[in-house]
């Protein structure tokens, strides 16, 4: 970012004016005008990555043709974890930007679960080394509950404090802790109240009526976790901005965008929260929400300033989400802005399609599955009637029913405390993966706390996908028959690599083709798994510590006896 | 205002989930939703001055039936000189909250030319007193030019600077110095610099084309002084928002208010700018604009949303501007939404109707018109071809033409340095006053310097008015014969009164009535006065040290010949 000093504001008059060339002047395209929903022809001028002028009559060093382009300003992805990616910033960075996201709002609480404080300094330092403008929400649940076990310890509001007054943070992250909220609980009153002059995200999926109220009540200004309709509707009448989702599991865009319209514009944006490289090779990034949101019947000026100017505006980014003087020259140049397909993008002024990303990033975090690994006979939960998640393609809410421990459908799943503190696996039950799913899928990647989760019918497949998962510092892997079929290993905090985005992508192929060849019909299964030890999300959870019923925030038995 | 804590929070959540009691709730109300622009039937609890509910269902200590009524945001006046009213701040605060003004933006550049940055600190003080919303831009300008004396001096960025930390300290008040923008003045660079983390309001009145590029390049995100619809509309699309003001003297609202839709609604607020206490108490404050919008044709709904949450989004009021749980209970009963008629106003919770006002203030600042009385002999500008302002009521914008000095409609007109400096008076002449006008109407409020200001036929009525604001440490008269016809005392910074304002009003009555006694077409002098000493507002003005071609930001002879 160029830091902004008295020269530079003179710099911007003197090329507003004539006095000095432009850097850059984008020549006779329509661009979007976000404060009037209009579109408007013009000149886009810039200096110093900033623009300055939106009429024809600049000059530039150098001059680009905009004609038969809409010009839109980039993008901004209201809430991501950039772990979810699998990929290490700057190579999300390098995916990314192309498609149009030149800012993003993340919450690094995937790797403070893992490393503590410093998995949040770690993307604070990173923010200014990327050329997407990454802006950092502080976790705020770290660990999410008291059910389960992670490897970065309890990270305080003390701590968050310390960090508020970095430049790329922006405030506190999704607070997930519903019950704590509604019940007052002291440190998440802490927490709140540190921040109450920032902002502060929510996450309150199905949460409702009164509870809403009370959660709004205390300052919580957007959520992502809409599911319904009516509920994303309550939302936006009590204040708290709806972010569309649309993930790599959950998936909410279909059901929501009805509700995006002219008159709620400016308080609901999209994110994407946590999308594989896989669906942002295959579909995009926010260009496929931006895309599939037009197709479904929003208006198009409708759906970019959503994607733009409210997320900017919501979070106090004066210079960014719009195309006018003195913004930041984010800029998206479509070929066709019904179909949301991008020619060229710009950040800061510079053509993206000229960027060199960077290639190399710190190696730290590495060695971070730490457990020894348990036999076989450890994975085995208990016989007879028991409790079992349901699993639905495409949600991260769960269902749950009694079934036998052995019935048809239902196949092993276990979480493993990875950090070496030595407590033994917590064993349960899942359907949802096929009548004739066979094998063992395992991951790194369990939310929030990152422990091994492995599904599988056989617990001697189980043991060697929690071996192979060990043996590569964290990954994903389908076993079969005691033989690993695939394999990407995560060395990064057990949750990213540093392989470009293509060698990910294929990686990703083949572990879903691996997963198919064992019958799963999950067609996302490591995303999926990722979310069945999260116990903030309904409503039946397996932690490293055991089956968590999730309406009841507390632990159930598995036996259903 | 409530300091917030972690009980108070807790409270919160107990409140919203029934627990414990509401302070009050008002039941049966239709209130408006600005988020997505639409009337909602509802309760609205409140504990603690902050939203709970707006649902059906909890108990308040106090139950209030809202039946028939709508309930709307409180309204936030976008931009205001409080020392325009005439009125201290608690007066004024007396005065405007029971018309729904919950919230101001003031620029105290009024008191901080006659007082220096004492004058904005006061204002930080007395914000923290007040029942309504005080909020404090810095005054950026002041003096507002070189070519005027002031008794302030020169408030440098350094000073704003120390400034800006203070609580109700919102940013950098309007930058009236365009020239100094679009010339890269070093000493304007540094200000803008300075608070570019913060909002910069703009005053930019007919700028337009590059210029007004240059102007929002820098960042400055805000005007009140577009006269013209197409001149607000391209400052709409470069990323200024649009307060329209509705002032005493200056007028925008017709032909503004075509401008106002669903689209640019959080672009387009409301200000009353410098509004007397007499069209207060006649017309109304910010529900007079409301009314009058609506009246012209735009939507309710559209027309409250402006007036509210789109300005308190503009300056980043997190907890004000809207109806929803965690927003402070600024609310406004009407019992016609249409007519914007008011029933009951509440300032964070409490019925403005049941509010005791403060009826008394520091009575520092006293004694501030220091100057000898000039002599009749040296209020006589040249005779002949002279250069005339020539005023239009209504307008602050001035004409401008030359013409025999003694023509009939041209009057005299005289500026005196007050701050005992010993300059001689400035002395030119303007037409408008009408030409039948003889005496003398002077004042000492007289933007921005606050020199005092006489209009007149006969130098000896001229001095006779000088004498008396002199007397009165400041105020209004108006003289006919060599004696005083009718009088306002304005003894706090020679600007304001802490009388009542049905006292002052009372007063300013007198004064009209004298002033049209002795031929005044004008029918608001005193403004209309006020501005005519203001070189920031083109096109011809007189200022202490002489006529100022605004056009050329320099001084010409009054003499054309």
């Amino acid at each position: 970012m160029t830091t902004l000093t008295s020269e530079s504001l003179q710099r911007r008059v003197d090329a507003a004016q004539g006095r000095i060339p432009c850097d850059v002047v984008i020549k006779n395209v329509r661009f979007l005008d976000v404060f009037t929903c209009k579109w408007r022809p013009g000149d886009i001028s810039i200096i110093d990555g900033c623009i300055v002028g939106i009429e024809p009559g600049l000059k530039g060093k150098r001059e680009i043709d905009g004609t038969a382009r809409a010009v839109v300003p980039g993008f901004i992805d209201a809430h991501v974890h950039v772990e979810s990616s699998l990929m290490m910033p700057h190579v999300f960075d390098a995916m990314v930007l192309p498609k149009g996201t030149t800012s993003a709002v993340c919450d690094p609480h995937e790797l403070a679960n893992v490393k503590g404080v410093s998995g949040i300094e770690y993307f604070l330092e990173q923010a200014s080394e990327l050329k997407l403008n990454l802006q950092v929400m502080l976790s705020s649940c770290v660990p999410a509950t008291h059910l389960e076990t992670n490897g970065g310890g309890k990270v305080t509001a003390e701590q968050l404090v310390t960090l508020a007054g970095h430049p790329h943070a922006l405030g506190l992250a999704e607070m997930m802790n519903v019950p704590g909220v509604l019940n007052g609980d002291p440190e998440v009153m802490a927490k709140l109240l540190a921040f109450s002059n920032h902002r502060i995200d929510g996450h309150c999926p199905l949460v409702r009526g009164q509870a809403l109220s009370a959660y709004a009540s205390v300052g919580i200004s957007s959520c992502h976790e809409s599911t319904q309709f009516e509920e994303a509707q309550e939302k936006l009448i009590k204040g708290i901005s709806v972010w569309i989702r649309e993930g790599s599991v959950a998936k909410d865009l279909n059901e929501l965008v009805p509700l995006l319209n002219l008159a709620n514009s400016t308080s609901v944006g999209f994110c994407t929260d946590d999308r594989n490289p896989k669906d942002i090779a295959d579909e995009g990034h926010l260009d496929f929400l931006i895309r599939r949101a037009i197709a479904k019947g929003v208006s198009p000026e409708v759906a970019y300033r959503a994607a733009s100017w409210t997320v900017a505006r919501h979070y106090g980014f004066r210079d960014r989400g719009a195309i006018a003087p003195g913004y930041q020259a984010d800029l998206v140049m479509l070929s066709d802005f019904i179909g949301c397909e991008i020619a060229e993008v710009l950040s800061q002024g510079r053509l993206v399609s000229e960027l060199e990303f960077s290639s190399s990033a710190p190696t730290s975090f590495e060695n971070t599955v730490l457990m020894q690994t348990p036999e076989a006979k450890d994975l085995e939960g208990p016989s007879g009637q028991v409790h079992v998640i349901v699993v639905e393609a495409g949600k991260i809410i769960t269902g749950r029913k009694v079934d036998a421990h052995n019935a048809p459908g239902v196949a092993r799943l276990s979480v493993v405390e990875r950090y070496g503190k030595g407590s033994p696996p917590a064993n349960g039950y899942v359907s949802g993966f096929g009548e004739s799913f066979e094998g063992a899928i395992a991951s790194s990647v369990g939310h929030d706390s990152h422990n091994l989760i492995v599904v599988g019918q056989e617990a001697r497949d189980m043991k060697v996908a929690l071996q192979c998962i060990k043996e590569m510092g964290g990954g994903f892997c389908v076993v079969h028959h005691e033989k690993v079929l695939a394999s990407l290993p995560l060395p990064f905090g057990g949750l990213m690599t540093s392989e470009s985005p293509e060698s990910v992508v294929s990686s990703l192929r083949n572990l879903h083709e691996a997963s198919h060849s064992i019958g799963c019909q999950v067609p996302e299964p490591f995303l999926q798994l990722a979310f069945l030890s999260l116990p903030v999300i309904p409503s039946l959870k397996l932690t490293d510590q055991g089956l968590v019923d999730v309406d009841k925030f507390s632990f159930i038995n598995v036996s259903a006896a």
